[in-house]
């Protein structure tokens, strides 16, 4: 029992007179031994529920979900007031067929000429973009098949190095050539399926690519859930010609944000092996950053799309919530996740996520608008830059572990203003510890209670350690707890929706510090970092409580060599907006650097 | 722990082939010290927990939350299809204000001639109508005045009767006889505000109706939240000149259907003033049927409105979710919840449901529907009864304590066939038992998450007993589990919606017993009996769960002379449809009873 706390309700709140409130976590750095045995401890009858419940206490659970008299009504997934449409964007609702949207993506595209690439040497360094390989295939440099062949010795090499980058889970050799080759005939029949024919992408774990299993990253999960046929954003991709390599690795469950993984090798960060590629989308962003694929599919349920595209120096998009269908998903349960695209570049991320959103609002999201993206190629791009006001709360934006990387994002700020003249307006967002709370105990709830069955059957000790004692502790939440989180929600949207009545666009970091090492001692048996957790988290939260869309851009790097991402959280609706800026910030970028682990799958090098 | 089970995904389940399954509540009955002790084990540090656990997995709410894999997403409220248009029906969107709306509704109702009732003595019995009292004031046969003199007499008198039969927890008769007053002059001046000038309503104890204290039933609540103006449903009616007699009686919190209640004394059936009125909306219901009011609002999460309607032989409408601004309620967080009329009359129902009722869509439902009342008074409406398909779910229906109460029922649908032609269609609708634990966890949780501060700050010791075990068992309920009723949830919209393509109106016998006596012993302390529940909850909670329109309306009485009621269940946002049949219904019924406990307050006796 703890004493009532009474908030006032959120329109009477006085939002500039809130202070910030840093982060305190408090919860052991676990690895080897100690780990296992804390794991033993959550697990047991009795002791287990008393430690949950001391965990919940330290970090503020029950002040904030139990003892607080929140005014407003639950809001169990996002849902928002009307939204103005977007200036200056093609909409895709006239388009039947997933080559169609991704034909019209490509008109939206700034002109570019890939031969002057092709030939000259890649100074300063760059990705090749899908454009690239569009070029390559159509003028005979090269073949779905011959790039396919690179690829497949890369992976094979890549997981023999040590220490090895196992980045795919699933991987069939046969199964790539197979699609390589009938991608290469259909090149030699001068008919290619779209822009993305031969185009080689990475599915994570947690999304069904046919014939693939689906584990989640852990080592059982397929034997409990088979995979009959594609997630439909894979079929879509697939019907433009995609070519599928394998299931990228992942943080066991989607349960964590570094990309740890004892059970199939922890994803290794190209920039800096011995450091985490982030997560959970670890192993997509690890094989774009590497070279190795043009795009991957993750899943962004707590920032695991963006924070490792952060991390890895790639474009990560988390869409609006039910933007995507989530249909083949493992976790298609929640209501704070989407299935989003991993690039080298923000032009790549718009080719797929044109071929994976949706089309119609379903009957259970409100969306009321189709699907929108920027013109690109236009002089009214630069106009439409120039309206737009970016939100900057200072002291959450500083906020980071090392100045460089708010000092980079600063820079990115600066130029947009001098560039072009993008406003940079002080918001505060109030009651950011509380938004972490609610985001926790609803995708931790979600979570328990898609694993529920799994638990009470007894395949839960199967899981890892870190993935064990974070179930133990989302199996804690109760109900009253969970309904009390979703009336936070409903708080943090208006806030959020009055925050945009003054900025079109929040700018923050996308992580508060670049990759982290790995500890040796995590390899084996995985760790528990939640200062770590909290580190790679802190900017995340909003677009995935809120379903707002968010874009993370690499705009240069650390002392270390180590990339930083800036983060783009738009309107409800407004992933054009997002996308048009991030175009240009990374326009505005430093040069990009080249990964350690680098394959040049086009070159053959 | 437990073996998974695995459902099929609700579309391949062969409805047609699954059983019905009777229900099994298991849990004591307990009254007196055995109630106070059970308290007092159930609410313990270790034990407690304990205890809760095994209630939950004594009526299968581990089995079916825990160890069932679900396949459904969850629907965390309710959520529709496109729903076409009902026919021959009267729109209110043109409608500005409540004056206007009732005066809409007015024009709805067939012919009826007030005089011939006022001068002919009232046999068979029947109670005035909202338009016998419009005739008398305007005709000055009598003032609002007079009445609230009569009324203030009667609820004395009843107050004082032995056994007590308190219908209202705050009542001020200088209140009363000012706003009757300020009626009464209206009518002077020739004025009326509308055709519910002058007319008398309570309101439940959980809905604001200024300057009373809202207390939920309890004895403390009103401390920690201050009322400081009318609900949103009571100031409409307030626009239309309504005159509120207090805050009428129910069980603590809606946390039980009997009308229990220690703090202010149970209400008493005016039928049998040794009987439950049923609850929790019991003061409403038994003020209506004692004829002190002509209507009175009530709220429904779990039958609360039809219930006390079926035990006290008057009529009781649940809108459909959102339909009525839950604004002023105490309850008004919940996914279940609802404000609906209770009144002694089908027409008198839908004068009231006309002024609650909301005209546009708000932000956060996906009503495309204006408020729709049916025509009654045309020929159409004949014609638009006969095409309704009726669904009766057969071994459900008869699942009763007597089979005198779907004996009357059945009677009923004979009628209406040879009647109207309306044909009744065999339905099935599986998995019963797991709604009632899917609505079970539902509204325990969101009942737990409003009280949590209070139960952290001590006050839950000041509840009941009652609500205190109830308190108990919803505090136990895990996050885990309450996202798996939402997946629950899920599936039995799937079911509903399918049935609803096959019939228009699914009919029940609204409770599966008559008024159950009040144990003596239950007076001072409270009881806990799920069966008693069990019987009363039977067929009320998929409107709930699903949000669906429903209506009790009397039907006749068993041998006991206790009221029997019909319960219509509607299409989502079909209002207009379950109102049109009801009213053929309330024609077609045996005549009512007189209830033991009624005061004529318009002829004053």
């Amino acid at each position: 029992m703890g004493k009532k706390r009474v908030l006032l309700p959120a329109e009477e709140v006085e939002v500039t007179a809130q202070k910030y409130e840093f982060q305190q976590i408090k919860a052991p750095h676990l690895t080897g031994f100690m780990l296992k045995l804390f794991v033993k401890l959550l697990e047991a009858p009795v002791i287990g529920p008393l430690i949950a419940d001391h965990l919940k206490k330290q970090n503020q659970i029950n002040e904030v979900l139990r003892n607080t008299a929140i005014p407003e009504t639950p809001m169990f997934k996002p849902e928002y007031p009307f939204q103005e449409p977007e200036v200056g964007i093609t909409t895709l609702d006239k388009c039947v067929t997933s080559e169609d949207r991704v034909e019209l993506a490509l008109k939206c595209l700034p002109q570019y000429d890939p031969s002057s690439t092709w030939t000259g040497d890649m100074s300063p360094f760059r990705y090749w973009k899908i454009r690239d390989y569009a070029y390559a295939y159509r003028s005979r440099l090269a073949t779905p098949a011959i790039v396919a062949e690179r690829i497949i010795s890369a992976i094979e090499e890549f997981s023999h190095k040590i220490p090895p980058a196992p980045m795919l889970i699933s991987f069939d050799p046969e199964d790539i050539r197979r699609q390589a080759e009938a991608s290469t005939q259909r090149f030699e029949k001068g008919s290619p399926l779209s822009i993305l024919d031969g185009i080689f992408m990475a599915i994570k774990d947690d999304i069904d690519c046919f014939p693939h299993p689906s584990k989640g990253g852990s080592s059982w999960y397929h034997e409990v859930r088979s995979v009959r046929k594609d997630a439909v954003c894979v079929s879509r991709l697939r019907d433009c010609g995609v070519i599928f390599v394998g299931k990228a690795n992942m943080h066991e469950m989607g349960c964590g944000t570094t990309g740890n993984n004892p059970n199939h090798g922890t994803a290794r960060n190209p920039h800096a092996p011995d450091r985490y590629t982030g997560g959970s989308s670890s192993g997509p962003a690890a094989i774009v950053a590497s070279g190795l694929c043009s795009a991957a599919l993750g899943t962004d349920g707590g920032g695991s799309v963006r924070i490792p595209s952060s991390l890895c120096g790639v474009v990560g998009l988390k869409s609006t919530y039910k933007r995507t269908s989530m249909k083949g998903a493992t976790c298609d349960i929640g209501t704070v996740e989407i299935i989003g695209p991993i690039a080298s570049t923000v032009e790549d991320v718009m080719l797929v996520y044109s071929v994976i959103s949706e089309t119609a609002p379903d009957k259970i999201s409100l969306n009321p608008y189709v699907t929108s993206l920027p013109q690109l190629s236009t002089h009214e791009s630069s106009n439409a830059l120039g309206s737009l006001r970016l939100g900057k709360y200072t002291e959450w934006f500083n906020d980071v572990f090392s100045p460089e990387i708010s000092g980079k994002c600063d820079d990115i700020l600066d130029m947009l203003s001098k560039t072009y003249g993008c406003e940079t307006v002080d918001i505060v967002i109030p009651e950011l510890n509380h938004m972490r709370i609610a985001h926790l105990v609803t995708f931790g709830s979600e979570t328990a209670s898609a694993l529920s069955p799994e638990f009470e059957d007894g395949n839960s000790i199967k899981f890892t350690h870190d993935t064990r004692i974070n179930l133990a502790l989302f199996r804690s939440f109760t109900a009253s707890e969970y309904v009390a989180a979703q009336r936070l929600r409903q708080r943090m949207m208006y806030y959020h929706m009055e925050i945009f009545k003054k900025v079109d666009v929040i700018v923050t970091p996308t992580t508060g510090m670049t990759a982290p090492v790995i500890p040796p001692a995590a390899l084996d048996f995985g760790e528990t970092d939640l200062q770590v957790a909290s580190n790679l988290m802190r900017f995340v939260l909003a677009p995935n409580l809120l379903g707002l869309p968010a874009i993370s851009i690499p705009v240069g790097y650390d002392k270390q060599g180590l990339p930083i991402g800036l983060q783009l959280i738009g309107r409800p609706w407004a992933e054009a907006t997002i996308l048009r800026l991030a175009a240009a910030v990374e326009e505005l970028s430093a040069t990009r650097k080249k990964p350690q682990s680098y394959y040049d799958v086009l070159k053959g090098n």
